[in-house]
């Protein structure tokens, strides 16, 4: 029905962005990935889960900082790719693997600058889930077993850092309205309410198809 | 049904917001404010609607610029408030009529940092609607008769000024999604799309009220 719509989550930390994306998927029957990139992008080159799940969604490090950690090649790089940091050859990788995803059909992706890697691709429907700082920290003590103290901390931290890597590897903006096609407060209508927003907006995206404001 | 809900819309220049909130006004069968809360400020203070239309919208200047023109009123207000630039004065007068508003029961008001006037309400929706700037920079010409080749640095220009009067009255940031329960692009599902999106959210928003994420 949404003729392979691919829906793309971004999502503050805490918000329960991803259990959106999951349930979302489970009322269309179609895949769903998250952390789930991380294995098929190490599958595709060969390299080992660990050093994906390392740089998951971190923005590259300073050059100075990667020369002295030893992750920027200087003459051959190790992945085939000279004179780039790291993180940004594996970035590469989850690029290719994102982008083979979502021409297999309709799919869910969670974060990975995903709406912006598949900007190309018509139906794409761009999704943002936030929701107070209050419930987050809440849920981040609840589903994460984030220690009380540090909860909020954690929450702000993690949103920083999902910032920088969104807004380093893309020419959007982390969190703001006019990246998204569509951005919903979890905290107001919860999980389930959220999915059916998306789906009710996936529907109206293929009716108005093209027709502008 | 929606409980006295009130509906706040924020929205990008060009983006058809105005018109989404009259629509969604038009389904529920409730009363639509935009314009009208200059003439309504203006009835109940007295003060001539030329005042407020001048400022609508717009945050003080600078203290400096305000001495220049002569809209500092150093000694005694002629507006009865004392030591306050004109257009903050107005901006109290406006939140007044707001918060009027608010309490004769659900309604749609339209820009004007609504739903910070209203931040301590329940029952208040806010909602943020944008739209490509191609779409924008095409409503700009055929809807307000705006020149082509200025119609791009007319919509860019509006949003920066209704940013700045957003960002100077609230503790908030205007177009951010956090600011927001809901942001939707109307380039994508259209003024009566963006509509029935907000209505369905309401109905969430009473089914769930207050359990969370």
């Amino acid at each position: 029905m949404e003729n392979n719509l691919v829906y793309t989550i971004g999502r503050q930390f805490g918000s329960g962005g991803r259990q959106v994306g999951r349930t979302l998927a489970k009322k269309l029957g179609i895949p769903f990935y998250d952390k789930e990139l991380i294995a098929l992008s190490a599958q595709e080159s060969g390299l080992s889960e660990a050093l994906f799940a390392n740089a998951d969604e971190k923005a590259t490090s300073s050059i100075f900082y990667s020369l002295v950690m030893g992750n920027y090649p200087m003459a051959s790089g190790a992945l085939g790719v000279t004179e780039m940091p790291l993180n940004d050859q594996l970035f590469l990788i989850q690029c290719k693997t994102i982008k083979k995803l979502a021409e297999t059909g309709s799919c869910v992706i969670v974060g990975r600058c995903a709406d912006y890697i598949l900007r190309e691709r018509e139906n794409v429907l761009n999704v943002f889930i936030h929701a107070s700082l209050e419930s987050r920290v809440e849920r981040a003590i609840k589903v994460y077993q984030v220690d009380e103290h540090k909860a909020e901390d954690v929450c702000l931290k993690a949103d920083k850092q999902r910032a920088n890597f969104y807004n380093y590897y893309s020419d959007r903006k982390w969190g703001m309205c006019r990246t998204y096609d569509l951005s919903l407060d979890s905290s107001k209508i919860g999980i389930d309410g959220c999915a059916d927003q998306i789906i009710a907006f996936g529907k109206a995206l293929a009716e108005h198809k093209g027709q502008g404001i």
